[in-house]
């Protein structure tokens, strides 16, 4: 695809697959606003008072149709919105024509090329000559990533006049995004310095995106405030549980439409996104088994009925093999090519370093089969068996299927929404600081209140006489901090 | 589209929708076969052999992947088959091609008209001078009552010298099967009866098929010889059940990628189809609620946990809507006017008379949105609420996604095969009258063994001495003929 | 215990624990009649026409609270009764004192031994000097086999007037038989000769002895009409199954207060016992494997996510082993004691001959202890490994807990109940031959109606046209007999 | 009974109910040792270095198999115990009778008076002319309040000469503790403040417990150290939560013998215990209702298929009642004559204070009726409908049943030993102020690595490079503190 960025009628720049599938999009936008109570109870409440006036919004984050109703969410608010997609394959392309048509600036389509990925998430940054974005909400850190590499880069070339050089690593994205910023320093030296000192604030979607953040809290290097939405309990033990408790199966079917039941399937992690993926599994009739580096998480299988095994006690009895742990280097070609055949190996963590893809490809004589996009079969020279990968090692329920579904997404981006809100109404005040925060918990109970009455449910209220003898306020917050649902 | 019959290379007939997804079509094929051990098995037991050597089969069934892989033992058994789906929703148009380019004369595409419905079974039936297929594979009936209906026209026209009429009949459906035979009665008033002459029996796949089956068997006018392959344990109580308790939510989630938990879903039918569907729901999480005509199925349900009401009770309450019942006319239009805005409607049960699609298309006012093929939006004037109906009331497993896996599709299959065998093998013995046969047990228990190394079962063996304890043989069959599995 | 009959103020004879315990028995007996909605109804409906006026019943059935409800039905509908347990540790000593202070004649208490349960069972057949019952309730057949031997020895006494002879025999039990017997010889060589002349039949309670009864009419044996309550639909489906899916737990739990959650738990059989048995455990966290011999029930278990092994591969890892094949030597002494230590060992099947109690006892150097009456543990002198016994071998869940509950034991003796009227009610008429007969579907689907309303539940009413569309009645029967449910 | 302190041969004093059931308690603690791995290994690591040697430890805490496991592994670290109940009907007395005999000073018995259980707790508090314990462990924290308030009365006596009175107060039970309070300062006018003095801390196991002691803490009154031991993950996600799942039909069971499939059951709060209850419910096959404050819980239990209502909205529908809520006044006696006959009331809180069973008491003309101990049947004079009343409203499943299995109490209790040993290690430091701690993670992961070889566990490793890239060690703590698990 050539890389040049598009304008609409309204001259709003996009660059997206197909534009005549926006039609498409806005019928399952529509769709998807009556399933996403809280983004449309945002939209009612605050939507009169356009609190985001004047703010410019950079997203990277899945562009998918739950997506496009937090953009049209944040727009409806007052919001200038730009966007990009946070993994090569989850564009939904009808999603992001939809939204570039009518709503904001979206740079995104299935399918993308390394290359192409991180261009688009230099567009989303890039706000013309007044420089870049007031707000970043990311999902996973890679724009947040980007500006740090940049302003880092940028220092480093006053001081010593040394350009980034992409050969210093082998990593083959971090060559490109050391290019990236290479070419950027060439024309503009200020660039991400400038994008810094505007940028209010982050709110962070994913845990691996918010480890991110920690580890530059404790360096010291974090450059502006940052909120940490995944650890909202209405997103952590919502989207990362129930959202792949969803997904996972639905990838799977999608992609092989291979019979669970009965099979032998090893889920790799059993956090919040191990006990979706585990719990979808058995219930569908599989034998799971689990692996675990955590004594406590590995305790919970066992008490659920799954037992806990390494990687190599099981690698040629099973049939399905997912990865959930966040870590890297869990699936490993030596692993691979001793499985069945037709293992089906997949991962459902944020990066793709979870299964050694590049050992696969660079195995001696492999051959690799496409099926369709998205699913692949490799094939040993030696014993002539396969193994099934799913979106090449990416994110399998985004790369196969769409995402998480929307009522669960509806409560991780009303968490989105009022990250952002409140970043920007505090941006003068100096609340928040160079670190990473949480949402306070009423936020996190309210955010659960706009998702009951659709579900038809009705909560009890309590007495004073109760409230004081369990020592909380009667409308909450309820629980303790350390209060773990 | 033009209903021509076309060629391959080598002079076999087909039609399919587009003869490039051959390849795609064999690959999947390919990995299904890896799942189907049953239909691998019957290969390489049979496959020598050639039993089929001289048998022509005609097929009425899905024309799917797994059906292919059906298909392609028979031949490999020694067959000439000529195939079309038995519902115009339920091709996967990979797989018609690439037993269309491969194997067998295919007619069939995904999203068939009823005339072209119609017109496809005929020629699956249509074996040129020499008359018709030796043997039937059904699937609903369909080439069944084509012959019979047939036969019976040809029998009244001989007396009377009357053609059919069309008009004589207020079921569009049935219109043009009338329209068919008379044009056919036209051209060869001997047709079906030759065809019936030359038939050594059908065998049937689904509990619908075989209703009508053992109602013309009451009736005395069955024509030839069938076998119930539907009531085989290892057809009902799995295809029916594990099929579609994976189906039916894969169907929902390509459909519409509604989140199933929380929502409260309604199963129509309790019997094995729904049972299926019910534990799907409710695993993903849905508040689940049947209805139930026969008070047995009712109280299994409740020790389930799931409550019994009637329709009505639910109407605006629920979310999801799936009919299994086998009846007719469930969900009328006055059901789906109460419903909640976007309340999702579908059908699992084999045909299209559960869910009142006629009511629906002509209510004064509907208005009708496809938001894709297969998924419909269709809202009432009055409260702008809309329902949302898949696969038109058709199959939704089948018209929404790829229906039931290969490793289920196995099980079904391999009864069907051995059903085509027995047929065949006593077609001049007079075994089978023209009567319906279930298959014996101890090949029901041969297919379920064909199915357990997969798996990795180990069974256990009866000594001599237990097995003289209660009275079955070493090698079984282990149960009496009333036991319900 | 000193076996001599007693006698109540009236003059009803009886035998039980602790008179004393009557009143306790009876407010659990109007507990569970509010859960036994079945048994109530037929009070409502035939109680007023007394049908059994006139008529004895003698009933060998486990004398527990649910069972004194089916008491006082029979014996509101006018019958005289007379009862004993079909098990050594199965009664339950205040319903047996209720019983008898109330109602019956009752001989029966918890912890007989082998010599006082056969006493009881002669108790209960003699009905003084005008001879025996006109009707049997039987569970696992006792009952009716003493009266097959007693018929067996007489006529074999009169042509060569040889006694039967205990020593003819290894087995302890049918030495005890045996030698009652011949006694009862010794005093009235005609005895059982004049019982079977009176009696009308038996209804059969369980999967063992109507196994017998097909036997015996298979030899040509069998010596009065049966009719096999069993396989109703309403009673396998239902007692066999969700009965022990309570009562399995039930039992384990206070005889051994273990955690189930995260044990390994093998079920050795996957028929109705073993499904109801295997869904327990893994809903209470167990990892859960079958054995098997019969391939379809295998791949039931495979298809939900259950392993199937042999009780080989899984003797050292397990810690809980249940028995519910209805077969022999299951779990044999050489097995044992290859256990883990303290692994739990149990039986829920009708019979004490799945597990090799007397391997057991006689293993050199074991030594026994007993934690609590049925929890035994029992150590092997080499490894000094314990394994726990429950129940001595015997019905675990009658043993070590109370049975089923009330609400699924109503569907059982509903049955027996309309059973028992139906052979009554047909003595005369010949209907019933010597042979083993099941009831009708409609009553089947009757018992389920019984029981709807009490969970809430409302069935849905065909409409004439959706009847006439699937060829059944309005008002039933729904299904073919086939049907498996 | 009369409230005299005896004495072993040895001379240790106890109260229990029946000595003879020593050996019993003692068959019953070795089964246990063995499902208490935690323990053990606790017995192993330190036992040979003695380091209770010279403490004092008094336990308040539901006397017990398991608890007989806790104090005996105490004793083996070379503690000097002393024991109450912490609940008048939570002590299995076989348990007392064998610590009492072979271990520890014991004060308990099943079925206390209010009066009984506070003599109780004082004895346990008693050491004798040198005062009071080093170290309690508490559950509920009664031992803890008896000594703050009598501190306070103590203080309150000096500076005002004013006794307190029990009429100062409605409260039944806080009655008896002035009492006792009153009639201490009469005897010793410093003994609870040299109590105080010489306390080291203590360690509180459950929910409500630690809610006082934070109380305390905000209050600026806690007068020793804490360690909050109740929200270890290892305490509050495992025995809360599974615990309760195996505990609450144990208790059903054994009061009622209601068969739980196919009812209608309501939960009263989806916290841990709510969550195990309603699991347990559902997975028995009970349709279960949950009842909520919390927003997020709801939604939590709406993502499970649980509808969530008010008490009010299914009081006519349900047949079981469980509170879980840690909060006074959840059921009423206007709820109760509301319910249908027969419905089962019960709590699984800490305390008596979920049900109104005042109200229930005082209702007038109200009938009760013991069917069994802790098995009640009141019957509204009205209505003539009963609700069953369990354990009097206090902790069913330890009033009804045996309360949680060992397995799951021996994570608890290694969490209690734990804290207990770090509080009387760190006695002289300073480490611990009069504030409330919990115990760090990695201890917290500890206690489940000991507990996953007894269920045949392995866990992964991960290489340094892998914990550098997730920035944990290599053996933990692996997670963030706010991690919810």
């Amino acid at each position: 695809m050539a890389l040049l960025v598009e304008k609409t009628s309204s001259g709003r720049e996009y660059k997206v697959k197909d534009m005549s599938q926006a039609d498409f999009g806005r019928l399952e936008i529509e769709l998807a606003e009556v399933e996403m109570p809280g983004l449309m109870s945002c939209r009612a409440e605050f939507g009169p008072s356009q609190p985001f006036k004047g703010a410019r919004i950079s997203g990277s984050l899945h562009m998918t149709i739950q997506t496009a109703v937090l953009i049209e969410t944040l727009t409806a608010l007052g919001a200038e919105v730009r966007w990009c997609s946070c993994n090569i394959f989850s564009t939904q392309d009808h999603a992001a024509a939809a939204i570039a048509r009518d709503s904001a600036a979206v740079f995104a389509w299935k399918g993308e090329t390394l290359q192409e990925y991180w261009w688009c998430t230099e567009r989303c940054l890039d706000w013309g000559a007044g420089g870049g974005p007031d707000l970043i909400v990311d999902d996973g850190g890679d724009a947040t990533l980007l500006i740090h590499e940049g302003v880092k880069a940028e220092e480093e070339f006053e001081k010593t006049g040394k350009l980034p050089d992409p050969n210093s690593t082998d990593n083959a994205e971090f060559q490109i995004v050391l290019g990236l910023i290479r070419d950027s320093l060439k024309v503009d030296p200020h660039r991400y310095r400038k994008m810094k000192e505007r940028l209010v604030g982050v709110s962070e979607e994913t845990t691996t995106g918010v480890k991110r953040l920690y580890q530059m809290q404790a360096n010291g290097t974090l450059l502006f405030p940052a909120i940490n939405v995944n650890d909202a309990v209405t997103k952590s033990k919502f989207d990362n549980l129930y959202g792949c408790r969803h997904s996972l199966p639905d990838g799977l079917m999608r992609a092989t439409d291979v019979m669970i039941a009965g099979k032998v399937a090893v889920v790799c992690g059993y956090g919040d996104v191990g006990k979706g993926c585990a719990a979808a599994l058995k219930q569908a009739g599989a034998r799971v088994m689990v692996t675990e580096i955590d004594p406590i998480c590995a305790l919970q299988a066992l008490m659920e009925g799954i037992p806990v095994l390494t990687l190599e006690d099981v690698l040629s009895e099973a049939d399905i093999f997912v990865t959930t742990t966040g870590n890297k280097d869990i699936i490993m070609v030596d692993h691979m090519k001793k499985m069945k055949n037709n293992a089906i190996v997949c991962n459902i963590g944020h990066f793709d370093n979870e299964i050694d893809m590049l050992g696969l490809e660079t195995y001696p004589g492999i051959q690799r089969t496409t099926i369709k996009p998205q699913t692949d079969r490799w094939v040993f020279p030696d014993t002539k068996n396969g193994v099934i990968i799913l979106a090449e090692g990416r994110l399998m329920n985004l790369g196969c299927a769409t995402g998480h579904p929307s009522f669960v997404m509806s409560c991780s981006f009303t968490n989105q929404v009022i990250a952002q809100l409140e970043l920007w109404k505090e941006r003068a005040t100096g609340k928040y600081k160079k670190e990473v925060y949480v949402l306070p918990k009423h936020l996190d109970e309210k955010v659960a209140s706009l998702h009951l009455e659709k579900l038809g449910a009705k909560l009890t209220k309590l007495t004073p006489e109760q409230a004081a003898y369990i020592s909380v306020p009667v409308e909450g917050p309820y629980k303790p901090l350390h209060y773990r649902y």
